[in-house]
């Protein structure tokens, strides 16, 4: 069975954005748990479920964050899975703080970041992740290129229609 | 067999960073390749390159541009394989340009980015993708967090003997 | 008879800016074709389209995209026709990921960038460029001119008469 | 015999960046009239050059100034040819300035903005432009782009070649 | 009798800020005109504005603009009156094209630049320019200030008393 | 007799800078008092010396300040004069911080702000303020605007001879 | 008894956002006093209040201001206390401008900031300091931590279950 | 006895800037401990320093990082006592990236931001704390301050002294 997918969010509050990663991987049927655990308010818990990943099953692990967003460091600071980022926008400054919280980690640790609620492309790169041992998994994201493919060729011509019409 | 790392380059002068990433690929024996392809000089040559690119045994595309740096997204575009970003400082802005222009990817087409600059992280992140399949070189990446731990507190230690000396 | 004009958007959701783009090109009787391609989605049709298009009779190509911008840059890798590049603001950073990831681009492949969400001015361009070889529609942009400056001279007349009323 | 380029810079320091803009124009054979005025301290001069370009056989002005980089605004203000902007990075704010002061041009006025200190990339846009009525011209920069390919195929199998030594 | 202050705004939509730096010349019973001129638009006028102003009895101009401002810049550059800026927040970049635009003016060509949207502001440093060779002016605006630091003096007794209830 | 010009510095590591504006000042015959006094370290001097500064003859006051650049604001807070500032480059954020501590001020409390480091420029201003009650200087600054004209065309009649020898 | 804890507030416009401080403080039990006071306004009053600050009984001293934010530095200069600063989101650039103002503090006199708005926080740090000299509210903090991961953990089992339903 | 000060750096690499910390707490006889320790490869270690670091008798913790600077935010999550955080510029981005990772805290955690690089101040802003509760030391601090504001006013003799010569 695929190995599991761990999405952490710094506070229930994010779940609007959060969700949309969620959403993704239950399409393509990824074991997935959800959680609200906080870089700063219960580092004790994000450092546990962290260390414990690998041997609890779980393959990736996303973490969401806004402003200072430490979570995605502070995640990867224990464990050697793939820890994929998506920075928050927040009250103030556009993502800008949480998107350079999140990417510029130092040399060894590195976070997979995505663009600023980037939420669903954070489930489609632990899909692509996923996939390299999981050819199923690899033909279904194949597919789904196509798709995507096929769905702005068909917008593309409804705006002909609509344009010449 | 590992799954072989592509290490595309949009121009031979990224190569003073670039080789970071090389050497911690090639420390781990990781069966490693290097291009210059560049999204805007060589567009065909960079496309066709990352849609063949796991059906020739790649496993991960690490892409490192500077300016508007559209490499990574190029080669995602191409490939459901998880690529990885090395945003390149160049003359002006201070990185910001590639920054931006690699982790601000629309949904459906993520690049997995790393700090400006990050080269050896770009290798890390593809390290721990592999190792999701490759229990030896999973413990491995956990000896070498061991061995970076013991670094910093021997640097520690070493800083204590001489601030009491 | 003129050549024509390709207005390129990376998503149909982009139509309520990029139709200011379309207005001014047919206020003008410039042939314009206006299509959704993605240069992440679909980058082989965008990528035939550019590489086609001055066989096809156009002189210039549009190209509107947000975020990590790349749609200009993938067009103008694909022809040595002139490529405008409209940035678009999304949903965070006020534009300004577009616009780096439109107007940085390397020595050789040039997107010539107007202002973010400048659609009109993306037209204004082109017409500027078709006119080089078309003498009544240089006659026409020069009479635009003395229309803007009318138009504001009014504005300030009417002002006067409402400051002074 | 093709339409004039004019290259204006607004002060004689910039010559070392704006020369690399006459290279390529020079390279192309193209006639190239290069001058240094001021949209600030020799405005009338800059505003009557502009103003009478198109009669003295000028088909595209390409303007390079820093920090509050007025002048390609204020010579597209005078013009309907099309003007290419060249952001200088000046001593402070690495070129940001000069980048946001010709890019974000009102409606009406548009001025093609290329990279900071993209002083071989006017050029080439220039070139693309005037290509357009000039087949020989069009053949010489698709040639170029081939060239531009092969040169970093070439540093590829260079780089193979000292990478497998 | 004092000399007049022009306020330029370079597009009739700006008035809703503009008219703040109106009401506080108007306050001061300063003789004002306001006029809609464009740098872009109408260069011309704008030009001929500036450089007549001082004939005219204009002591200071005022000049308000958004994106690319090149307003203050393009009237300073036609008189040595004391130039005063105004850059105005348009639909991106927070206001911060039109700062660097104004502000960053090169050496010769100065424009006293205020705070972005800073129209009352504009207002106030006109009247401290126009005050220097007008001792009851002068007066006045000290006792403005006095009253400014009164106004919050009892802005802080109400909020005590509130707090204390 | 004119009145004086005070440039207040915030730190003496700033002369290398301020001396422009002090040379500008003396090449015009303003007399002219430099001072190191400090928003933070003397800040009773500073506000002691605005609050005087009207009845000690002075006219204009520029600030030049590094950083969370106060000196303006502070200096603004005691006097109706006008203030002018110097935003300085420091060692790091390339200026933007000085410039926005200066620029941004609250309605009521102008700091006329010129460029980063423009040190020139606000002798500049502060010449162009005083000349509106002294018709010689304003005579000898519509001289110097001339002669920065010449210059620039020499320079332009210079470059003709290089390039066409 | 404790120290007191001063607020001050650049503008009363600022209470909505300076309450969550106040509440913070009262809920701890601190003795407060909250101002409305200016930099630039009332800058007597303002110096006055920080030089006799720790002889009237404070210990820390908060000051909230946004755009050019001087308050905080202002105060700082005047006293030993700690002095806190709350860079205040304003109606431009998102905060930056108060954010470095108030942080950019020159070697000597420091000021703590906090986040951009970060009004709550500038009560928590208030209450570190203070908590360094009473053992109780040291207690009462470590509790209130204890808490914050309580409610945290509860979220997350309420978001388990909603999940799971 | 005093409280003693920790200074906790990300890397041995920030020695040449934490150096002026440890300085000035020396200078008034405050018990430091320096270390080495990062909130990346040692969190463990880190987070055992910080949760230990009141009953081992520390008053503050000062913590410099760069990039993604997690460090302080990572201690202040383990700890009640005020946690400093400085900022340090890195290779790219000037600072920014250290700077918002460091100050954008979430309620509940504040981290009290320096300056980038603003390693004296951490440590007067530590002495300032510490000296609530330490009269002599508060008496020096005061005494310091005076002395900065004479070597400040000598420094302008000195130019007055010059510019007169």
């Amino acid at each position: 069975m695929s190995k599991k997918v761990a999405v952490i969010m710094g506070s229930d509050s994010d779940w609007g954005t959060v969700k949309k990663t969620v959403a993704v991987l239950k399409e393509y049927g990824i074991p997935t748990e959800v959680h609200v655990m906080s870089a700063h308010r219960t580092p004790a818990a994000a450092a546990a479920f962290a260390s414990d990943a690998k041997k609890n099953g779980f393959g990736v692990i996303i973490a969401a964050a806004g402003m200072a967003a430490h979570l995605g460091g502070v995640l990867a600071a224990q464990t050697t899975l793939p820890v994929i980022g998506i920075p928050l926008k927040s009250a103030a400054l556009e993502g800008m703080d949480a998107l350079l919280a999140t990417v510029m980690m130092p040399s060894g640790i590195p976070v997979a970041t995505v663009a600023i609620d980037g939420a669903a492309n954070a489930a489609w790169l632990a899909l692509e992740i996923l996939a390299l041992s999981d050819e199923d998994l690899a033909d279904r994201l194949d597919q789904a290129r196509k798709d995507m493919a096929e769905t702005v060729a068909k917008k593309d011509e409804k705006l002909q229609a609509e344009l010449n019409a």
